[in-house]
């Protein structure tokens, strides 16, 4: 196979729905506000329904041309906005592509062709945020599809979460945090409006299907791609999509260096049901031939536009790195380890002027509002080792996010913060702490934190501990790290590696925050586990191949799906069929409460004996 | 190659040292008390000296005969104490080994037959525990071992933990525990004689390096090795012992069933620097037929004697699980997930009878007095979901644990109080306090705990966030949960992916809690990791091997390893290098203060400018 067919195959691979799953929606007030679920038929007969990341591609029913993107949901939305217009847009330049090589350009924009929209923008300078309709009372499609999303389908978890003794024993603690037992549209409409959520979504990008970042909702995670050196097509791009959202993405940053880099967004955005992000400095800087220091507001906002125009849904613009704060890290271990935070600091000090990102905020809140692009605040000063955690530098760099905050809400701007970073455990909550203090409940999206430095080849462990934990505290979203963080560049394996410790990481923090719909999908698990129901201990897995792969390489054989016991004991001995025979045994003593049984057994032991003593169900040979 | 060649081949290997690694030993006031550190010799001259868990093995000065056993080191400290008798012991039975099987036990016998030593006991009934020496104020070899072990080299930690203002920043907090910044054998007497430390040490176990169990020091990770259905030999069960202290064990559990128990466990005792645990509850099964209901505390003292002749150093034993606890696990969503403890569980209520294990603690308590075995009280009723944890079975057992702990002491002997199992991580906190009040601090001995049920697959990566933040709390060892966990029996790989993640967690909680000694490898790591020096980042990563095969799977050219850029950001665009430059720029201001420098930058732009702009150092062609 030549390498577009290789990908095309490997794509439509990517698109298989995951085991005994079929995608499924909700219908929220008008029939186009359609959310999707993916639908697990357990071997029971109960259904499972989960958040589903992995938009139509999951669904045999969608249909799916990379090369003419997805179906435009939003469109129709946005339109009934009456705020925007369609206009010319901005003119194209070899440029964006970083290539001046015309015969590879041509033939990347015939490739490209069924891809190219039309912009919009906000007509007249009215603001078109999700912010500014919520500030105004207004729920949009957005708002409710989010809620619904949320909220997830509660029928099935009432068979989990009904015991009223469980449920004051496990109850969250979202430490300080009021989480609601119910998400509604008027719930994530007010989220939003005081700025502790956002839901990031360009008007250009109306592929979306919307969800939210904040505290009140599920812990996210995103997962970063970026082209390679040479791009064999649309297909490759887009595979590499398909596969992050498949194994749980909520959102995807481009971080695409080098050439091409105009083209391949157009082939990401209009193919991505997650929101995109960027760092448009790096585009930028690839504009003036990787020179920092030729580096200005005009390239820099030409390129802010070229990519609102294209669809992305956030910008990681590092405002807060400024001047002063440079010397500050002369002393550290690890100096400056963002890429954008060292490209500012070089352009800073070579010029010995204040970080134009900062200068022009409010021109940048200009142009976000026009297109409703998110700000990520970056932390272009967070710590690359343990020593250099919770320094001067970092939290001088992140009270400057917090006052950028309030001039982005000023302006209506959605406004998430980025966070470290290396941060040993006990210096998570005061990373939090500070946050929430200087940045008013902005949410917060760190990178990990990593607790240790000393584990390459294992970082997505160590970070996803300190993303666990700082996701519990309060974070609304991960950027997860992958096997090959310090080392080199993750392969598809790395990425899926990355993302599974990092659903983990999100999951643990959703349940130990008490968000509603966490962990009903724990106890189907353990009630699978218990009856020893593998293939839906497989299907329920947040990794169903590897599940399956794991229990195979140890009982092959297909009987042993359904054999009452598993290869850590074996058939002789079986913890959880004891278990069962304690269970029948209380039952014989005709007493359901704990204490009576406790009191009621005296004597019963006889009773047992003569029932037979028999400790195992015969099972077929496996 | 034929099994055993191909496992004396593969123990061959498993014995290099580690990549720039020697082993070099620290004496103390003996000459016999000769502690091993894995000493890493760096490209820039500095020697790093790790603690160090794999024994004479990466030694290759040591001369190794798997079927002779290891030096027996401790032998003149035991005899010198004047307290211990050879016996004849007791009489080897073949069903010790499961098997009727005259000649398979014959071989047995005859490969085991360098293995065989005199067993030696106490003295007329005297006390040679750890615990009873520290209560009468002598320190003894083991605990000045244990000092110098645990202090490690400080010469080369003050290069990097000199920095008055990172020390306060990062400044370890035990939550409430008092950490010592300098480990001395008075202090290893003290914490042994409060019961807050243990020495699992059995006088029939001479070949031991000692070590330490407790929150005052490093936290500990013990990894389970079981023989396989048929055994091949000595070699590869020796081979599994090495390989898991290869990677980090500090102990090692034989959690071996079925046939040829006795002599797996000759092979492993008489091979093993690290103590070895065991459950002799499964041993006494086999002896029944595996018919829980005929154990007898007869069979099972037999058995504890067996063991502990042997050189057993600690015992898992369930005498918490009480008869009218059973019922409260009826309504559980897992039952009783303990094998252990399920075994328990079905005696009891089938002769409905008190555990015999707790009936007859003090003649427990008499054995392990006369060997020095330490007791790990089990968690049979731990719990084996989310749902479960916490619970009244579950604290109902830990309350009795602790007061089985205060017969133990009053026996001197040193006891580990076994922990969950499956805790969401909001509920941690309060498993910890309740262990830490109810055990009077005896040392906590945790698995994981998982922080969801969903992970199958990967639940080293959630056990592993939940047993670093219990270790960080003040639990002292960690047992291991690999990638098979309730899958299937983990493999070679499962075992050094499992002890990874528990090193990463066990690493994060003592730089958490602020082990004096800690943090110190983070900062020769991230030192190195600035300079670009990789083969020092490999030799300072916790697993070298994979370390340098995902750099080298991006980068594999030779010349990569000293090149000044890596693969993230490619040799056009480096942010650490960048960082050298605000350092040489700093420099160039001639000031060393950070504030003189933010306010002394004014006109210095034009300098740098002067200097040339110059980003990248020339680099060879990788």
């Amino acid at each position: 196979m030549n390498a577009p067919d290789r990908f095309t195959a490997m794509l439509a691979a990517t698109c298989e729905p995951l085991p005994a799953s079929s995608k499924v929606y909700t219908t929220g007030s008008q029939p186009d506000i359609r959310v999707p679920l993916r639908e697990i038929a357990l071997s029971n007969g109960e259904n499972i329904a989960l958040y589903d990341t992995s938009g139509p591609y999951t669904d045999p029913a969608a249909s799916i041309d990379v090369r003419q993107g997805l179906a435009a949901m939003r469109a129709p939305w946005i339109a009934a906005r009456g705020d925007t217009e369609p206009y010319a847009g901005r003119i194209a330049d070899a440029r964006d592509d970083g290539s001046r090589d015309e015969a590879s350009l041509a033939r990347l924009r015939e490739l490209s062709a069924g891809l190219q929209r039309t912009p919009r923008r906000a007509r007249g300078g009215v603001n078109v945020t999700q912010m500014h309709y919520a500030r105004r009372g207004i729920i949009t499609p957005e708002m409710e599809y989010v809620a619904l999303r949320e909220n997830g389908k509660r029928e099935w978890m009432r068979e989990y979460l009904g015991d009223a003794e469980r449920e004051a024993r496990l109850a969250g603690n979202a430490l300080g945090f009021a989480m609601a037992r119910e998400i509604t549209p008027e719930m994530v409409r007010d989220e939003v409006a005081r700025g502790r959520a956002v839901i990031p979504a360009n008007i250009n990008h109306p592929e979306l299907e919307p969800m939210a970042i904040g505290r009140a909702f599920k812990v996210k995670i995103n997962a970063n791609i970026g082209n390679s050196a040479v791009t064999s097509g649309i297909e490759e791009e887009v595979e590499k999509l398909v596969w992050s959202t498949r194994w749980g993405a909520d959102t995807v940053m481009d971080l695409s260096t080098g050439r091409h880099i105009h083209t391949t967004r157009d082939w990401i955005v209009r193919n991505s049901p997650v929101p995109i992000g960027t760092v448009p400095i790096y585009q930028a800087l690839e504009k003036v031939g990787g020179i920092a220091e030729d580096l200005s507001w005009e390239i820099f906002r030409d390129t802010l536009i070229e990519q609102a125009e294209q669809g992305v849904d956030y910008f990681t613009i590092h405002a807060g790195l400024r001047l002063a704060y440079v010397p500050l890290t002369a002393r550290r271990r690890t100096g400056i380890v963002s890429r954008g935070g060292s490209i500012l600091a070089k352009w800073c000090i070579s010029h010995h002027r204040e970080n134009f990102l900062y200068t022009h905020f409010e021109d940048i809140c200009d142009i976000m509002k026009a297109y409703d692009v998110t700000f990520s605040l970056g932390d272009g000063l967070r710590p690359g080792s343990l020593s250099d955690a919770n320094d001067a530098a970092q939290f001088a760099e992140l009270r400057t996010l917090g006052e950028l905050t309030q001039v982005a809400w000023k302006h209506d701007v959605q406004t998430l913060i980025e966070g470290p970073g290396h941060v040993p455990m006990h210096m998570i909550q005061a990373n939090m702490d500070e946050q929430l203090a200087t940045c008013a409940e902005a949410p917060f999206y760190t990178l990990g934190p990593l607790t240790i430095d000393v584990s390459p080849g294992y970082d997505h462990i160590a970070s996803g501990i300190g993303a666990a934990m700082i996701g519990w505290m309060g974070t609304s979203m991960l950027c997860y790290v992958t096997p090959k963080e310090h080392l080199g560049l993750p392969d598809r394996d790395d990425v899926k590696q990355g993302l599974i410790a990092y659903r983990i990481a999100a999951h643990a923090a959703d349940v130990a925050k008490g968000h509603p719909g966490a962990r009903a999908h724990d106890d189907a698990m353990s009630r699978a586990r218990f009856e020893f129901r593998w293939e839906d201990q497989f299907a329920l897995a947040l990794d169903p191949d590897t599940a399956r792969a794991y229990h195979d390489a140890t009982l092959p054989a297909e009987g042993a799906k359904t054999a009452h016991f598993c290869s850590m004991c074996g058939p002789k001995f079986c913890s959880m069929k004891i278990t069962q025979e304690v269970r029948d045994y209380a039952a014989t003593l005709g007493v359901s409460d704990e204490e009576a049984l406790a009191r009621g057994m005296e004597g019963e032991s006889q009773r047992y004996e003569d029932a037979g003593r028999q400790l195992y169900i015969p099972i077929e040979k496996a």
